[in-house]
This record gives C-alpha cells, structure tokens and sequence, in this order.
C-alpha cells in the first residue's frame, strides 16, 4: 500500500523544480528569437544555445509554438499591466478611455516593435489566434465594460444603446492598434489615431 | 522643317492603337494571375500565355509591377464605383454614411477574396503603397467630407467638431475594412463591423 507513496515522492535529489526549468528555457528562447527570430529557430537550435538536450526541453515544452505561447503571453501580459495601471491612474471614465486607447497603443508598439525578431511570434500567435491572444482579447474587452458601467453611473456616458453593443463597437475601433498583424499596417496613423479615436469614441457615449 | 512631322505621324500601317494593347494586355494578364498568382509570374510567363513577346510587352509596360498597378486601380475604380452608387441612391446623410460602409466591406470583400490568386497584387499594392492606392483612399475620404458637409447643412450631424478632424477621425474607422491587408485579419468581424461602426459613428454625429 505504499507503492504510491514511493512513485510520487520526488525525492531530496531531484534538482531545479519544473517551473524553474521552465522559466529558464523561456528566458533563454526569448533571447535566442530575439536575435535570430522565431521562425527561423529549431528546437534543437534552441537545445543547443541553451546547452540543454532536445529531449530535455521536450519534457517541458511539447514544441516550439508552446514556448512561442508563453513568451507572447508574457508580452500581453505586459500590455495589458500598462493598459490597467495608466486606467487606474484616474478617476474620470472619459479619461480612464483616452488613457486605454494611449497606452494600448504604445505599449503594443513598443514591445512588438522594438524587438523586430519577436514580431513574427506576435504574426503566429494573431493569425492562428492563439490561447494567448484570445484571452488578452476578452481581459481588454472587460476593462472597456468596466470604464462604460462608470461612465453610466456617473452620468458621464449615455445610457440608451445596450452596454455589450457599445463595448464591441469600441473594441473594433481600437483593434487594429491592439493587433500586432493589423498594427504593422498602421504606423502612418498610430501617432495620431488613439486620439482621434478616443475623441470620437467619447463624441459617441456623450448623454 | 518637315523632319517633325515624319516622326509624329503614327502613319496608316500602325496597326492597333497603344490604349487597345494596354488593354489586351491587362486582360490577359489578369486572367493569368487570377489562375497562377502574381508573385509568382514573371513577365516572360505572361508573354507565352499571351502570345506577344516579352520585348513587346515591355513596349506598353516598364514592369510586371506596372501591369499589376493597373489591375489594382481597376479593381479599387470597381470598389469605388460600387460605394457611390450606394451613397448616391439615397437622400439622407446619415444613411448614406451606412451604406458607405455597409458597401465598401462588401465589396472589398468580394474583389478582392473571390479571387484568392488576385490577392496578393491588393497586398503588394497597401504594403508598398501603390499610387492607385494613395488615390483610392483619397477619393473616399473626399466622398466621406462631401457626406460630412450635407449631414451639416441638414442639422443632422453636430458641427463644433471641425470638419477634417470629423472626416480622418471616421476614415480611421472604416479603413481596416477598406484595407486588403488589414480586411484578412478582420474576417470574424467582417459581417457585423459596418453596423456596429457606422451606429457609433453616427451616435458620435449626433448634434
């Protein structure tokens, strides 16, 4: 009866715990897509700058795209801190959306464009519409409901038009700052736009 | 003195007109990409499919890009075409902002994704910016002001915003619906967007 006892042990010599492996193997990814882009990069390339075996790194990891995930999930994840403290910074709901259109934008700027070799796990992950991407894409629409819901109570937004209905108009206007895929196409106006943006969005919800 | 007039003179012998061939061409042309790709094909490609020469392609065309360029005008000349009819079969601004949109996804939509082989001339043509583009997205922005303006006159639309403000802010709107390389990556969205913007738009307008 204490066969399960002896299998799930791990025992005092086990070495590093697993999310420590893991986050080793993320950082040095990152650093290794950084430099020579993620599409061009192999498992076992990936083994070797790091000085682990492939095998190795497959126990953790079932393929490069779920080490591509979490590295673009901690790039969201960023984005969305930014998104969250410069919305928390104030108080007025007109001012929390102009904030969230603003930093939306440049964070999303700086992060995929800053490292050109990370764009291409930003392309992968928004055209095969990655775990990552889709949950970043609801957290953002739920802080956009949220602001909505204040500006109604304190009379700042209008009321008439159903709240899910505003959110999604809102959400499409801003996506295609928010996209990496979409973004790349709109350096021209990224300077400008979140304002002109968040100027008509807000010309919108007036009561 | 007559040394002139002997150069000018295409003489009775010429054969087809420049305008005919340029013509035969595109068409041929666009057949052929519309099968085999544009990137793909190369000018002598063309040239067997067509039955001319390649030198004489050249005679009419300085590229494989010029030829695509003219392609793509013809196709964004169809887009336009098709949102003005629209716009003009109606009376009120407001609902000639509707249509605008409604029509102008529409049918990009369908120019440029019924003919998948077709759409990499619309992507080469936003992403270096063909003229035929810069031209296109003008002309709709003018059509966009001409709206603006008339919505105006009738009080329909609130006129402290200034007008050019108005206009850039609503053109940034509808543009990643008017984009080829943007419209790829908005299929989800495709259907419902032009309603669901063109009603914020409108709520934005309200005087």
């Amino acid at each position: 009866m204490n066969m399960s006892k002896a299998t799930t042990n791990p025992g005092p010599a086990r070495g590093p715990v697993d999310h420590e492996v893991r986050d080793q193997i993320v950082v040095a990814a990152t650093e290794h897509f950084r430099l020579y882009g993620y599409e061009k990069t192999t498992v076992s390339d990936l083994a070797k700058a790091i000085g682990f075996s492939k095998a190795y790194i497959y126990k953790f990891f079932e393929s490069k795209q779920a080490i591509g995930e979490l590295i673009c999930a901690n790039c969201l994840h960023e984005i969305e801190t930014d998104v969250r403290a410069a919305v928390d910074g104030v108080d007025r709901p007109p001012e929390k959306l102009r904030r969230m259109f603003k930093t939306g934008v440049e964070s999303c700027l700086r992060l995929f464009f800053e490292d050109r070799k990370l764009y291409d796990i930003a392309a992968s992950a928004a055209t095969e519409r990655w775990e990552a991407v889709r949950a970043f894409e609801e957290r953002i629409q739920a802080m956009l409901q949220d602001i909505l819901r204040q500006g109604r109570e304190t009379e700042e937004f209008e009321r008439k038009t159903p709240l899910d209905e505003t959110a999604t108009a809102i959400y499409l206007v801003i996506r295609p700052y928010l996209n990496p895929l979409l973004l790349q196409h709109s350096f021209d106006s990224a300077d400008d736009a979140p304002s002109q943006l968040s100027n008509l969005v807000l010309r919108s919800l007036s009561p």
